[in-house]
């Protein structure tokens, strides 16, 4: 029997051990949707915190259960470690760690490298090795393989298989969910293609196989640059509308009332989340190699990142109407996660547009009542403080920086004397009030 | 009875007489779907040959169905004319003209002008007039209204009224039509929305009402700039994959899996039709004037603009590999209208493909099965040709500019020596298989 053979018979009759590296938001769903059809799951984790919360059955993720985590810790189909040498009892790994960009958008690495080199020290022969985190195209080929091979002295597509599978992981998405997503599959050759469907058919209801890694990396960043070219795109005429007093949510509904050949997206302070402010830029960082520019994302990340400002002055001259200056002002700020009814402050605009606020002498507070408290990227901690009538009488502009379901709009504005809505919380007033300031 | 009341009462018992200005892809379609609900339609149109066509029940709109036009003459519910002063005739008035662009990008408003003229100086008080032409905002407001009441010495809200209601036709759609796609309507003040709102509510089966004129015009351009920046996007990233081996159009298929948040575009020669290369830049014409830059836009123009030359590239590149120069080449595009299935060639990328590659010497020749001839925008006329073994077999390369869903592509492959599909018509072949190369 051939080493795929082996694999494939031990996939089909659930004696196969899939390994997870990275138990976040993409790993801990995945491994559970494995383990839920009875395939033995170890998961990887660097934080001996996360690995340890796993053990006991206490989940940290939203979208998944809390029981069925409890329950599949219980039947011991499902474990975390901090041990990478436990590899070596895998013949399937699964990395899903992060990979961001540093300060200077240059995708950072490290983690799938860290990944990579554990992997190749301590796997077996005849070990599937697949990625689902974001990443350039040709990473799988031309940045994976070679590591692997060097650490593991090994083959690849003799001794071990690879293979890129997008993660779609849409957090809070209460339809699609990590194992009734279709998922892409690109792995590198045909034995690599039979044992990834083989293996992620046990877990995720539809496969979507595709010809190669690099083809499935490029439809990840396909469909992330296509959201942050399409928000950067409405953020630019929610601008100009304002100039020509037309309310873009207005016509961003009207506009689809056409049943065919457009999609809605909507202004805002900017664009936050773990994937749409940073996958585009790993394609331009692999176009800029190619010496290629990618004029589409440039423009789009040069609007996002005038985003912020753009919302604090939207902010200083709401105050200013009211003859107030943003120096020594109260501004709070409703919601700092990045999209509604989430408690993931990844990335958020909020964080940015508060600290520009602050650093123009601004009292700031917020309020999200999924986020106690907060680290902003520059180290500053942010404590959230409770909604209240004197909060609200106090500020002299209220923020709405996320739409969170349970925000009591028509309460904030009685009580509120000046409000700033990036979000159209607010529906039923016109664009300029004189109290609610909208995009 | 106020004059509102009498114009809704004669909506309201179908004795309220429609003039159309211009019986074009918009105007016949919309006097048809009036028509056929029993509403006397007269036609306006400076074309003589046009107005004779339609007056002898001859159809030459292909979304209009033949035999209800003539029947619809027939019955004297619809008619055309050629003489303006007779839209005295008329107590509501829709103006469906063209709104191009001149060469500087600059909107050509003379149609409009023609139009606002022709009524300010023929209609009767109590006239309802509604604006169906794309356009930047405010032009409903800020240029027609002057226009009519410098020309008819009325006062608009009290002697007529203005609409602005963007057509949303999109030729050759199958299931959508002029009667069953949703209707923007944006009337100026209160009693215009409800003349607007009757008039229209008897031959469009859905409205959706706006607050103002401007905000309908903002929609049409929003619907039209989302398009405009998307082809642009991925006719760039098509580009780069194919310098990384990538095929871009099984990347897109796998995107389209997803079943939330992705919308699919295609790369193709350029961007065609009356519609997306053109409505954009009216938003950026009125932008300049208020000093605000549209990146977007002018990035997605930028490399539409650039897309004939990159296909020229493409051809040239081709022949390369065969060692052919396209000097002295004899090059057969398959299509020139500018989508599959219609017979309409304005804008198409292909007439421009075709002139910049007979600029550079190669013989060019064209088969379109719905456009036997053309004339292109530097007035140069081209004859199609049949499509026969002896021109495939003639031809150095044969380019797919058009996938008419009536080309018989694996015979034209076999034919060939050499095919460049920019279209995706040939499915089945890798990306640059020697014979077949795509985008």
């Amino acid at each position: 029997m051939s080493k795929t053979e082996e694999l494939l018979k031990k996939i089909e009759n659930n004696t196969v051990k899939v390994g997870i590296i990275g138990l976040g938001y993409v790993g801990l769903p995945l491994a559970v949707s494995f383990a839920r059809k009875g395939i033995n799951v170890l998961g990887f984790e660097k934080s001996e915190k996360k690995a340890q919360s796993v053990n006991k059955g206490r989940n940290y993720i939203g979208d998944v259960d809390d029981a069925e985590l409890a329950h599949l810790i219980q039947e011991k189909v499902l474990s975390a470690t901090t041990d990478f040498s436990r590899i070596s009892e895998c013949e399937a790994i699964i990395i899903c760690v992060p990979t961001p960009l540093d300060k200077f958008k240059k995708p950072d690495m490290s983690y799938i490298e860290g990944a990579c080199i554990d992997i190749g020290r301590n796997m077996k022969k005849g070990t599937f090795i697949s990625l689902e985190s974001t990443t350039y195209p040709t990473t799988t080929e031309d940045f994976m393989k070679p590591i692997i091979e060097r650490e593991s002295g090994m083959k690849e597509e003799e001794d071990f298989w690879l293979c890129f599978s997008p993660e779609r992981v849409d957090p809070g998405n209460k339809t699609y969910k990590t194992d009734n997503t279709p998922k892409v599959v690109g792995g590198l050759g045909e034995e690599a293609q039979k044992i990834a469907l083989a293996l992620y058919g046990k877990a995720i209801q539809k496969l979507y196989p595709v010809s190669s890694p690099r083809a499935a990396e490029m439809v990840k960043i396909l469909e992330n640059t296509y959201r942050l070219v399409n928000i950067s795109l409405i953020n630019e005429l929610a601008l100009l509308a304002g100039k020509m007093q037309i309310n873009i949510w207005e016509v961003i509904e009207a506009a689809k009332s056409k049943p065919y050949g457009f999609q809605a997206f909507y202004p805002g302070p900017g664009i936050g989340g773990h994937c749409i402010p940073l996958d585009p830029f790993y394609l331009e960082y692999v176009a800029k190699g190619l010496n290629f520019d990618l004029t589409m994302i440039d423009a789009a990340g040069k609007i996002n990142n005038l985003q912020p400002y753009r919302m604090m002055n939207k902010i200083a001259f709401a105050l200013n109407r009211h003859k107030k200056a943003m120096n020594g002002s109260t501004i709070l700020f409703l919601g700092v996660a990045y999209k509604p009814d989430i408690d993931d402050p990844r990335e958020s605009p909020a964080l940015e547009v508060m600290s520009l606020v602050a650093h123009k002498g601004a009292k700031v507070l917020y309020h999200d009542p999924y986020i106690p408290e907060v680290m902003d990227e520059h180290g500053h901690h942010w404590q959230g403080v409770e909604l209240t009538d004197e909060i609200l009488a106090l500020a002299d502009c209220v923020v709405f920086t996320t739409n969170h379901s349970c925000f009591d709009v028509e309460y904030i504005v009685e009580k509120a004397q000046l409000v700033v809505d990036m979000r159209n919380a607010v529906k039923k007033v016109s664009i300029e009030d004189g109290k609610v300031f909208k995009l």
